[in-house]
Protein backbone atom coordinates (compact mmCIF):
# COMPACT_ATOMS: atom_id res chain seq x y z
CA UNK A 1 0.00 0.00 0.00
CA UNK A 2 1.35 3.35 -1.22
CA UNK A 3 1.90 6.04 1.21
CA UNK A 4 -0.52 7.85 -0.80
CA UNK A 5 -3.42 5.72 -0.14
CA UNK A 6 -5.77 7.12 2.44
CA UNK A 7 -6.91 4.74 5.38
CA UNK A 8 -8.05 1.71 4.19
CA UNK A 9 -10.83 2.07 7.14
CA UNK A 10 -13.52 4.59 7.17
CA UNK A 11 -15.20 4.73 10.71
CA UNK A 12 -19.08 4.62 11.40
CA UNK A 13 -20.24 7.45 13.23
CA UNK A 14 -23.99 7.78 14.82
CA UNK A 15 -26.83 8.08 12.63
CA UNK A 16 -25.31 6.69 9.34
CA UNK A 17 -22.92 8.94 8.88
CA UNK A 18 -19.11 7.85 7.89
CA UNK A 19 -15.85 9.41 8.60
CA UNK A 20 -14.69 11.10 5.29
CA UNK A 21 -18.24 10.78 3.38
CA UNK A 22 -19.91 14.37 3.25
CA UNK A 23 -23.92 13.85 2.71
CA UNK A 24 -24.37 15.68 -0.62
CA UNK A 25 -27.90 17.32 -2.39
CA UNK A 26 -29.45 14.03 -3.65
CA UNK A 27 -29.29 15.25 -7.24
CA UNK A 28 -28.97 18.21 -9.34
CA UNK A 29 -31.83 20.42 -10.11
CA UNK A 30 -33.21 19.97 -12.82
CA UNK A 31 -37.30 19.87 -12.96
CA UNK A 32 -37.25 16.65 -11.31
CA UNK A 33 -39.04 16.22 -7.95
CA UNK A 34 -38.08 14.63 -4.83
CA UNK A 35 -38.46 15.67 -1.26
CA UNK A 36 -36.10 15.22 1.93
CA UNK A 37 -33.66 13.12 0.55
CA UNK A 38 -30.25 13.26 0.81
CA UNK A 39 -26.81 10.72 -0.48
CA UNK A 40 -23.74 9.75 0.16
CA UNK A 41 -20.94 8.37 -1.53
CA UNK A 42 -19.52 5.76 0.05
CA UNK A 43 -17.11 3.85 -2.21
CA UNK A 44 -16.33 5.97 -5.88
CA UNK A 45 -13.02 4.45 -7.39
CA UNK A 46 -11.19 4.40 -10.52
CA UNK A 47 -10.11 1.62 -9.95
CA UNK A 48 -14.14 0.11 -8.98
CA UNK A 49 -16.49 -0.69 -12.03
CA UNK A 50 -19.14 0.37 -9.30
CA UNK A 51 -20.48 2.94 -6.94
CA UNK A 52 -21.87 2.29 -3.73
CA UNK A 53 -24.05 4.68 -2.26
CA UNK A 54 -26.41 5.68 0.75
CA UNK A 55 -29.49 7.20 0.67
CA UNK A 56 -31.72 8.24 3.49
CA UNK A 57 -35.41 9.91 3.40
CA UNK A 58 -36.66 11.55 5.90
CA UNK A 59 -40.49 10.51 6.89
CA UNK A 60 -43.00 11.54 4.13
CA UNK A 61 -40.19 12.02 1.80
CA UNK A 62 -39.65 10.44 -1.48
CA UNK A 63 -37.09 10.11 -4.50
CA UNK A 64 -37.77 10.98 -8.31
CA UNK A 65 -39.84 9.16 -10.34
CA UNK A 66 -37.57 8.07 -12.84
CA UNK A 67 -36.12 5.70 -15.20
CA UNK A 68 -32.67 4.81 -17.06
CA UNK A 69 -31.21 2.03 -18.61
CA UNK A 70 -28.76 0.97 -15.77
CA UNK A 71 -29.80 -0.83 -13.31
CA UNK A 72 -29.94 0.22 -9.29
CA UNK A 73 -29.18 -2.82 -6.68
CA UNK A 74 -30.20 -1.63 -3.31
CA UNK A 75 -30.44 -3.02 0.34
CA UNK A 76 -32.40 -1.31 2.87
CA UNK A 77 -30.04 -0.16 6.07
CA UNK A 78 -32.84 1.21 7.57
CA UNK A 79 -36.44 2.28 9.03
CA UNK A 80 -39.41 1.40 6.50
CA UNK A 81 -41.36 2.64 3.08
CA UNK A 82 -42.32 1.51 -0.03
CA UNK A 83 -40.79 1.56 -4.10
CA UNK A 84 -42.67 1.68 -6.99
CA UNK A 85 -40.87 -1.01 -9.70
CA UNK A 86 -42.56 -0.96 -12.77
CA UNK A 87 -46.05 -1.33 -11.97
CA UNK A 88 -45.72 -2.70 -8.14
CA UNK A 89 -45.75 -1.17 -5.19
CA UNK A 90 -43.53 -3.01 -2.50
CA UNK A 91 -43.35 -2.36 1.26
CA UNK A 92 -39.72 -2.58 2.58
CA UNK A 93 -38.21 -2.67 5.41
CA UNK A 94 -34.41 -3.19 7.26
CA UNK A 95 -32.59 -5.52 4.67
CA UNK A 96 -34.75 -5.81 2.18
CA UNK A 97 -33.11 -6.40 -1.22
CA UNK A 98 -34.61 -4.13 -4.19
CA UNK A 99 -33.48 -4.59 -8.24
CA UNK A 100 -34.38 -2.01 -10.65
CA UNK A 101 -34.52 -3.36 -14.07
CA UNK A 102 -33.36 -0.74 -17.36
CA UNK A 103 -35.99 1.08 -18.30
CA UNK A 104 -37.91 0.52 -15.18
CA UNK A 105 -40.26 3.53 -14.01
CA UNK A 106 -39.41 3.27 -10.03
CA UNK A 107 -39.43 5.46 -6.98
CA UNK A 108 -38.74 5.20 -2.84
CA UNK A 109 -40.77 6.56 -0.29
CA UNK A 110 -40.13 6.94 3.20
CA UNK A 111 -42.86 5.72 5.89
CA UNK A 112 -44.33 8.49 8.20
CA UNK A 113 -42.58 7.48 11.37
CA UNK A 114 -39.24 6.58 10.54
CA UNK A 115 -36.47 7.83 7.63
CA UNK A 116 -35.58 5.16 5.10
CA UNK A 117 -32.33 4.85 4.41
CA UNK A 118 -30.47 2.53 1.48
CA UNK A 119 -27.43 1.11 -0.02
CA UNK A 120 -27.90 1.77 -3.81
CA UNK A 121 -25.31 -0.05 -6.19
CA UNK A 122 -24.71 1.21 -9.38
CA UNK A 123 -22.43 1.22 -12.29
CA UNK A 124 -19.42 3.95 -12.31
CA UNK A 125 -20.37 4.31 -15.93
CA UNK A 126 -24.05 4.92 -16.90
CA UNK A 127 -26.67 6.75 -18.37
CA UNK A 128 -29.05 10.49 -17.04
CA UNK A 129 -32.20 9.38 -15.85
CA UNK A 130 -35.46 9.83 -18.03
CA UNK A 131 -38.06 11.78 -16.08
CA UNK A 132 -41.71 10.29 -16.95
CA UNK A 133 -44.11 12.84 -20.07
CA UNK A 134 -47.44 13.58 -19.50
CA UNK A 135 -49.07 10.41 -21.15
CA UNK A 136 -46.35 8.33 -19.21
CA UNK A 137 -47.67 9.84 -16.05
CA UNK A 138 -51.11 9.42 -17.06
CA UNK A 139 -50.33 6.11 -17.83
CA UNK A 140 -49.00 5.32 -14.34
CA UNK A 141 -51.85 7.15 -12.60
CA UNK A 142 -54.21 5.01 -14.43
CA UNK A 143 -53.91 2.81 -12.04
CA UNK A 144 -55.62 3.60 -8.57
CA UNK A 145 -53.05 1.90 -6.71
CA UNK A 146 -50.29 3.73 -8.56
CA UNK A 147 -51.68 7.18 -8.53
CA UNK A 148 -52.12 6.81 -4.46
CA UNK A 149 -48.46 5.78 -4.07
CA UNK A 150 -47.69 8.80 -5.82
CA UNK A 151 -50.10 11.39 -3.89
CA UNK A 152 -48.62 9.60 -0.78
CA UNK A 153 -48.09 11.74 2.33
CA UNK A 154 -46.13 14.82 1.69
CA UNK A 155 -46.25 14.28 -2.11
CA UNK A 156 -46.07 15.80 -5.08
CA UNK A 157 -45.95 13.94 -8.53
CA UNK A 158 -44.18 15.54 -11.23
CA UNK A 159 -47.57 17.10 -12.45
CA UNK A 160 -49.91 17.05 -9.79
CA UNK A 161 -52.47 19.96 -9.35
CA UNK A 162 -51.66 22.64 -7.10
CA UNK A 163 -47.89 21.97 -7.72
CA UNK A 164 -46.25 25.66 -8.88
CA UNK B 1 -40.36 -4.92 -16.93
CA UNK B 2 -40.81 -8.41 -18.61
CA UNK B 3 -42.99 -11.50 -17.44
CA UNK B 4 -39.61 -13.18 -17.18
CA UNK B 5 -37.82 -10.28 -14.88
CA UNK B 6 -37.95 -12.33 -11.58
CA UNK B 7 -39.52 -10.40 -8.44
CA UNK B 8 -37.52 -7.22 -8.38
CA UNK B 9 -37.98 -7.76 -4.01
CA UNK B 10 -36.40 -10.14 -2.10
CA UNK B 11 -37.03 -10.22 1.77
CA UNK B 12 -34.82 -10.69 4.16
CA UNK B 13 -35.42 -13.18 6.65
CA UNK B 14 -34.18 -13.30 10.36
CA UNK B 15 -30.27 -13.77 10.92
CA UNK B 16 -29.18 -12.18 7.66
CA UNK B 17 -30.51 -14.35 4.99
CA UNK B 18 -32.63 -13.41 2.22
CA UNK B 19 -35.47 -15.06 -0.09
CA UNK B 20 -33.93 -16.32 -2.63
CA UNK B 21 -30.38 -16.55 -1.68
CA UNK B 22 -28.21 -18.93 -1.17
CA UNK B 23 -25.66 -19.38 1.92
CA UNK B 24 -22.64 -20.68 -0.14
CA UNK B 25 -19.29 -22.46 0.79
CA UNK B 26 -16.74 -19.22 1.34
CA UNK B 27 -15.01 -20.46 -2.04
CA UNK B 28 -13.61 -23.56 -3.93
CA UNK B 29 -11.09 -25.65 -1.73
CA UNK B 30 -7.72 -25.37 -3.30
CA UNK B 31 -5.43 -24.79 -0.33
CA UNK B 32 -6.32 -21.77 1.02
CA UNK B 33 -6.97 -21.28 4.77
CA UNK B 34 -10.30 -19.73 5.86
CA UNK B 35 -12.33 -21.00 8.74
CA UNK B 36 -16.32 -20.57 10.01
CA UNK B 37 -17.28 -18.67 7.40
CA UNK B 38 -19.91 -18.13 4.82
CA UNK B 39 -20.77 -16.72 1.30
CA UNK B 40 -24.15 -15.47 0.02
CA UNK B 41 -24.31 -13.53 -3.52
CA UNK B 42 -26.68 -10.59 -3.00
CA UNK B 43 -26.59 -9.03 -6.48
CA UNK B 44 -25.04 -10.28 -9.31
CA UNK B 45 -26.33 -9.47 -13.24
CA UNK B 46 -24.69 -9.00 -16.59
CA UNK B 47 -26.16 -5.44 -16.25
CA UNK B 48 -24.21 -4.86 -13.27
CA UNK B 49 -20.21 -4.32 -13.05
CA UNK B 50 -19.96 -5.05 -9.67
CA UNK B 51 -21.19 -7.77 -7.55
CA UNK B 52 -22.74 -7.78 -4.13
CA UNK B 53 -21.60 -10.09 -1.24
CA UNK B 54 -22.50 -10.64 2.11
CA UNK B 55 -20.03 -12.71 4.24
CA UNK B 56 -20.31 -13.91 7.64
CA UNK B 57 -17.59 -15.17 9.94
CA UNK B 58 -18.60 -16.57 13.22
CA UNK B 59 -17.13 -16.12 16.31
CA UNK B 60 -13.04 -17.29 16.33
CA UNK B 61 -13.37 -17.46 12.36
CA UNK B 62 -11.20 -16.09 10.33
CA UNK B 63 -11.23 -15.18 5.67
CA UNK B 64 -8.68 -16.24 3.75
CA UNK B 65 -5.23 -14.34 4.02
CA UNK B 66 -4.64 -13.16 0.24
CA UNK B 67 -4.40 -10.61 -2.10
CA UNK B 68 -5.22 -9.78 -5.78
CA UNK B 69 -5.69 -6.90 -8.42
CA UNK B 70 -9.22 -6.54 -7.84
CA UNK B 71 -10.50 -4.18 -4.78
CA UNK B 72 -12.68 -5.03 -2.09
CA UNK B 73 -15.10 -2.13 -0.54
CA UNK B 74 -16.64 -3.82 2.19
CA UNK B 75 -19.31 -2.05 4.81
CA UNK B 76 -19.94 -4.25 7.83
CA UNK B 77 -23.13 -5.28 9.00
CA UNK B 78 -23.62 -6.79 11.92
CA UNK B 79 -20.93 -7.94 14.91
CA UNK B 80 -17.63 -6.89 15.89
CA UNK B 81 -13.66 -7.97 14.45
CA UNK B 82 -10.55 -7.17 13.09
CA UNK B 83 -9.01 -6.96 9.49
CA UNK B 84 -5.50 -6.61 8.37
CA UNK B 85 -5.19 -4.55 5.54
CA UNK B 86 -1.54 -4.40 4.24
CA UNK B 87 0.80 -4.08 7.55
CA UNK B 88 -1.74 -2.79 9.66
CA UNK B 89 -4.76 -4.37 11.73
CA UNK B 90 -7.75 -2.72 12.14
CA UNK B 91 -11.11 -2.74 14.62
CA UNK B 92 -14.32 -3.50 12.98
CA UNK B 93 -18.31 -2.37 14.26
CA UNK B 94 -21.10 -2.09 12.54
CA UNK B 95 -21.21 0.07 9.56
CA UNK B 96 -17.27 0.29 9.27
CA UNK B 97 -16.59 1.16 5.72
CA UNK B 98 -13.31 -1.26 4.54
CA UNK B 99 -11.35 -0.35 1.08
CA UNK B 100 -8.46 -3.32 0.53
CA UNK B 101 -6.76 -1.54 -2.29
CA UNK B 102 -5.03 -3.46 -4.96
CA UNK B 103 -2.29 -6.29 -3.70
CA UNK B 104 -2.74 -5.61 -0.76
CA UNK B 105 -2.69 -8.93 1.81
CA UNK B 106 -5.86 -8.86 4.04
CA UNK B 107 -7.74 -11.03 5.96
CA UNK B 108 -10.99 -10.81 8.75
CA UNK B 109 -11.06 -12.48 12.04
CA UNK B 110 -14.41 -12.06 13.97
CA UNK B 111 -14.35 -11.47 17.47
CA UNK B 112 -14.60 -14.06 20.08
CA UNK B 113 -18.59 -13.05 20.97
CA UNK B 114 -20.22 -12.27 17.90
CA UNK B 115 -20.45 -13.25 13.77
CA UNK B 116 -19.00 -10.46 11.38
CA UNK B 117 -21.36 -10.06 9.20
CA UNK B 118 -19.54 -7.43 5.88
CA UNK B 119 -21.07 -6.81 2.47
CA UNK B 120 -18.17 -7.13 0.03
CA UNK B 121 -18.63 -5.27 -3.53
CA UNK B 122 -15.82 -6.48 -6.12
CA UNK B 123 -16.14 -6.07 -9.91
CA UNK B 124 -17.93 -8.42 -12.03
CA UNK B 125 -14.79 -9.56 -13.97
CA UNK B 126 -11.58 -9.96 -11.34
CA UNK B 127 -8.57 -12.13 -10.93
CA UNK B 128 -8.19 -15.01 -8.73
CA UNK B 129 -6.58 -14.35 -5.42
CA UNK B 130 -2.88 -15.39 -4.46
CA UNK B 131 -2.28 -16.48 -1.32
CA UNK B 132 1.16 -15.92 0.37
CA UNK B 133 4.46 -17.64 0.19
CA UNK B 134 6.48 -19.09 2.51
CA UNK B 135 8.85 -15.83 1.72
CA UNK B 136 5.68 -12.98 1.93
CA UNK B 137 4.60 -15.30 5.20
CA UNK B 138 7.61 -14.74 7.33
CA UNK B 139 8.13 -10.86 5.94
CA UNK B 140 3.95 -10.57 7.60
CA UNK B 141 4.68 -12.51 10.57
CA UNK B 142 8.05 -10.96 11.24
CA UNK B 143 5.52 -8.05 12.96
CA UNK B 144 4.53 -9.39 16.05
CA UNK B 145 1.21 -7.68 15.58
CA UNK B 146 0.38 -9.16 12.55
CA UNK B 147 2.14 -12.63 13.62
CA UNK B 148 -0.45 -12.23 16.82
CA UNK B 149 -3.67 -11.14 14.31
CA UNK B 150 -2.92 -14.14 12.45
CA UNK B 151 -2.57 -16.66 15.42
CA UNK B 152 -6.28 -15.34 16.78
CA UNK B 153 -8.49 -17.64 18.74
CA UNK B 154 -9.16 -20.19 16.93
CA UNK B 155 -6.64 -19.07 14.24
CA UNK B 156 -4.63 -21.58 11.63
CA UNK B 157 -2.29 -19.75 9.61
CA UNK B 158 -1.50 -20.92 6.13
CA UNK B 159 1.75 -22.65 7.57
CA UNK B 160 1.16 -22.23 11.20
CA UNK B 161 3.53 -24.81 13.36
CA UNK B 162 1.47 -28.04 13.94
CA UNK B 163 -1.02 -27.66 11.09
CA UNK B 164 -1.39 -30.50 9.31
Amino acid sequence: MSEAEPSPVRKSGPAFRWEGVEPRPYKDAGGASFKAISRQTLFSDSRLAGELRYFEIQPGGYSTLERHQHMHAVMVLRGEGECLVGERIHALCAQDLVTIPPWTWHQFRAGEATPLGFLCLVNAGRDRPQLPNGEELAALRARPDIAAFLDGPGSAGPVKKGRP
